[in-house]
């Protein structure tokens, strides 16, 4: 487990997403798992939406298990999609909406993180903004 | 259970299909199950994606359970299909896009495996050639 | 839910619980929930051990959900306890040894901190220093 | 992910385990995980018992979880043990009986084996066989 994110790095991530939501004025919940997809550090900020723990959570597992942002998994998990059903595979973990990105070092995937209380493309700002703490 | 894969068989077939997979330079979760869908062998192979571990023994439990190709279900259980939402069924167990066979001995399925990885016609691809190497 | 821990407090909680296990040479898994259970905040220190992410939680989970201590809970859930059996319940989230502390304001639960990853008491103390930044 | 268990070194391990189970004419399930707990590789002995895949594959994920030998986990479990009741935490996927080992290297936990099938001493003796292969 050399090179994965560091609880430091995670609280980093994490600070620089919720400065971002209270810029916003939104409410959400965060979280950054290691490369394996446990759960490394999580917040739901106060009047988030509690459906949104679980949502950021496994948006955090979902990036870190297929190695890619949650947003690419929507065509291909659509009816007509390649994967259709994918999103109820994996014990219904996997999300395939946008909010999760990996975060990689030296090319390799260390980590991931997720946020989800808001729209899918203030999800995914918010969760970039994580993510560009880490980088 | 007389006539079910053997571990020599089922090891036989992860060879076969790992090494399909390392031709095509391609990191597999690969899986064989016995005729009642339950676990007889697995590799997950160095760096293959997490969420490819459960996805691979998913969908040799479904060609076990099913008694088909994961791939024959994908039609029927996409809106307007006949069996619509069968991907929900059985605690979530049943994958319905391509990578997992039943494997036939004498007429009977004594078994199934399953590949997941990379994309779906590579992930039966794979899985095919585990499935030659028993025939 | 007017008067519950706010992500403020529960970071401030989260924060003296790992200065404490820092200064003990522990690797902790750090939890805190409001006072419905549900996870407010969530750290894992680099190197703690990943079954305590999930006793953690569960501690604080515990703490909140039956209004005490988990320590308390112990005698009564043993082999001959009134509740013999307590830690079964609930899909298995009780947890039944120390750890986990409620948190009151004005005589009212309003969250839990629960600890995880060394001795038992080692994981009381450093929930407990958790439990003092509070109050 | 540096430093963990790989696929060839799973397999070693598992070679050896059954090897020393056909030795000893007994029937196992043998797993191997990565330091998180997921897992590399499983094999289902012909004849081996359906409650001993669980099993093994749930003694390697405790050992890594806890990153220790599972027997030592048993008498703090039991009645009147520190930790009565560890054993279902954790969705119940903690064992506590002999048979799971960590897997270290360099003084880090780097993966883990179990095997489940035979009385416990015989678990035992054949998960370290495997895990003898590997040091």
């Amino acid at each position: 487990m050399v090179n994965e994110v560091t609880l430091a790095e995670a609280k980093s991530m994490l600070d620089a997403a919720e400065s971002k939501a209270e810029e916003m004025d939104l409410k959400m919940n965060l979280a950054v798992t290691n490369s394996e997809g446990n759960l490394l550090a999580f917040r739901r900020m106060d009047g988030a939406k509690l459906v949104a723990a679980n949502i950021a959570q496994n948006k955090a597992y979902t990036a870190a298990a297929v190695k890619k942002p949650t947003h690419d998994l929507k065509e291909g998990a659509e009816p007509g999609g390649d994967v259709y059903g994918l999103n109820t595979t994996d014990n219904g973990r996997v999300v395939v909406f946008g909010g999760g990105f990996p975060v990689e070092r030296d090319g390799d995937v260390v980590g991931a993180i997720g946020a989800s209380g808001a729209d899918v493309s203030e999800d995914m700002e918010i969760s970039k903004a994580g993510l560009d703490a880490f980088q």
